[in-house]
């Protein structure tokens, strides 16, 4: 019952040959290379049914999960690989009331599994310093609805972050190793620290930085999956595969620089 | 203020050759291989502060992560690893408010994870077939302070499962094939499952009974994690890794068989 | 002196878009994207050296490497790629004077890296049951000046080989498992097997044959080769890369099956 | 017939517990953990029989590859593996009357593999700085049966090889960057070249060099093998693998600096 679908809601429409379609329910028609779905008479329907186009193709109403509005939102920037972004939010302990860092913000995918993560008791501070991404994830957390539990900042953090005793905080810039200090000030003792960065140059640099501060348990991992056919008599991987988004960078806070890890 | 550590709170203690003592701060002195230190002093202090053992060995105080209590506690059975079960929980969309069903429990690693997403407001409904696991996972659920939103079944999923309608499910026994069918049945249209299994034997069991049923989006998938060693100036991989921990297997519940994907 | 180029001589004339060309020497026009080079003009000059096109675009002639025939070479099948090859013959100890045992040879790839290895005093002795395969492969071969040491024969395997007591024996068709035995027989005590195979169930058959044979150190690899961008100041893996090729399986021949490893 | 093994032959006897012993044949007693085997008694026999110990307990007679003899020698450099080494050999294209250079030789693994390569008619020209490590080079490669087409040379590269015109240049030295330029006077136009070093801070120094000279087709590869359990009921990879062990750099020499890929 609570299922049935209503005005506006989004929902993902899956074709049997893969292709998805991510649209709100309003009185409009769909138009596909499959043919015509008029959006208005799936209200009522429920998610998992079946729907059929004016060719008479079939599709399923699906209902879009993060991951897959983050694969398929409008972008202008590198975002963080879904692989990556669940990883570093179980790392960096990310939970129901926690007060996090998400710098620089960029078209939203991280910030969206923070904001996630912290619940509606929590707080994600999310800092950009290009307006027009600060604006294009403004747009796109309002579409998961998670914008009431992001504050986002259009600020260069050369400046320093306003808050101060952050549970974690997440680091996302090209420049990484220019920045490492304030995020130590920014966090709360015992508090965790994640980078991200492309390149085995900024890893270098940015690890020269962060053992040269009160860090410990500074770990560097990169992650590879691996898709199967899901072929019963012939199951195997697939041909090709994603090789590589990013390093990552994990450290905690300790108050006093003396006595390292 | 608000971080000053209290009776009975739990605190990581690191030492600086890397070992770590998880442990409650009470009237007791931990007797470690670098020295005593008397965990009642430690009350009042601070998150990130430096500890001395009677030895003078400097320690820091760590606010225990989920990942490192999982890492660390006691378990009886095979876990479900964080590199995995961080983006399962994504894959499944778990999140506040969400009811989910976890079958076997095991030592409640993945329970855990789950739990932590569903919220206050969600629950996780866990099936555990052997009465001492199910007792294992209760105790450490409630070390982890996620008890509340859990409610351990200590019970055969052959007969099925008492709910209906359920966001998500994730499946971890030895025989998946046997119980894709029930599976079905407890999710909602739309609903995410997951399953996991260490050979590819129970991988190609497991989607002939997936690809039987009203399912689509069928994925499988596996990920492997690599360390480096964090310094700067020789930046480069450890010698070995983990090569293998799971296959995982993803897919969605539609309603109708007819009119796969 | 010696590296004078030659009339018919093959080169490989590489352009510094990357595109390359793989040509013989002769008094003819080579016509490119980036313009024209008059061929027979090339003779007389040596490995390494720069030549222009009618257009003035800068190109080397480079000595082509086996690798890079078998890459661009003309073919119909799936090939066994240089980066399991090359293993393979190292696995199978192949070296000068070695009497060898290649089935099917497909296009022939994997067949001139055994030819390669086994010398001009050793023997491939390479298997096609079709013969526009078996033709493709003689004509790949000659190309390449390796055909001198392989003996190409068109005959179905199931009646078993011609040769006994082959140092190493290669497998490569879609059914292996129903071939182990005709195999174990081919080779010498001590020999070397090898069996490709892109699918885990193919593995999974042809294991359940070498076990129930007298086969010891029964080995199984897959191998995973990672690209990085040749630029110092931004040195990072490539984005995307091969996920899989095959299946390596190993295993060596004893004369008596009781009192396996 | 041929196969009969003689007096001081070199075997490799396999146990069923997986050990391993490589022994030469002569009137001597080869004592195990499993019982006493006669080895004198083994003359005669041929490779893939089976030998009983003085407990009954059954072992195989095998011929050792030469990657079992790098993989269980005298060592005390790290070596470049297998699976890097008979990638690289094919990336260098050396082929039967080949002259090579391998320098620094270490331990003489990779020297044995370019030596088989190079086959009789060829010549490994392998420096080595330390007197103590050719002189264990020379040990190993002469028990491998390939030091008639190596000649060794105790001598510090940065004064330039000997040789000129060289096919292919393997380099494996801990500053690499500081000999990019006398490889490449060593090398023939067109001839290949390859470097290996563990970390990226080596590498980044030696792309610079090479992008420096007139140097093609410059590529940086990294190889991962996993290995899996050949069991085919439960067909997986094993638990732990090496996760690295060097990343392989490729070149080819041009003659002219002008004009770069």
């Amino acid at each position: 019952m609570a299922d049935t679908l209503k005005q506006m809601e989004k929902v993902l429409i899956l074709f049997q040959d893969g292709s998805e379609y991510l649209v709100r329910l309003e009185e409009k028609k769909l138009h596909t290379h499959l043919g015509t779905i008029d959006l208005g008479e799936l209200i009522g329907k429920d998610y998992g049914d079946v729907v059929k186009t004016s060719t008479g193709k079939v599709g399923f109403i699906l209902r879009p999960t993060l991951l897959e509005e983050i694969m398929k939102m409008k972008r202008r920037t590198q975002i963080v690989y879904p692989k990556d972004s669940s990883y570093i939010a179980l790392k960096l302990d990310v939970k129901e009331g926690d007060k996090v860092i998400d710098s620089g913000v960029g078209s939203g995918a991280m910030c969206a599994v923070l904001a996630r993560h912290v619940g509606k008791t929590g707080k994600v501070f999310a800092y950009e310093r290009r307006k027009e991404f600060a604006e294009l994830a403004r747009e796109n957390l309002k579409e998961w609805g998670l914008l009431d539990r992001v504050e986002i900042k259009v600020k260069d953090i050369g400046e320093g972050f306003d808050e101060k005793d952050v549970d974690a905080l997440f680091l996302d810039v090209p420049d990484p190793w220019n920045y490492v200090k304030v995020c130590w000030e920014a966090l709360r003792g015992g508090g965790r620290f994640a980078v991200v960065c492309p390149t085995t140059n900024q890893v270098q640099e940015t690890l020269k930085e962060i053992n040269n501060l009160p860090f410990v348990k500074v770990e560097v991992w990169e992650s590879l999956f691996r898709a199967y056919k899901p072929v019963h008599e012939r199951f195997r991987p697939v041909d090709r595969m994603v090789a590589h988004t990013a390093y990552m960078i994990f450290a905690v806070k300790v108050k006093e620089k003396e006595a390292r890890i």
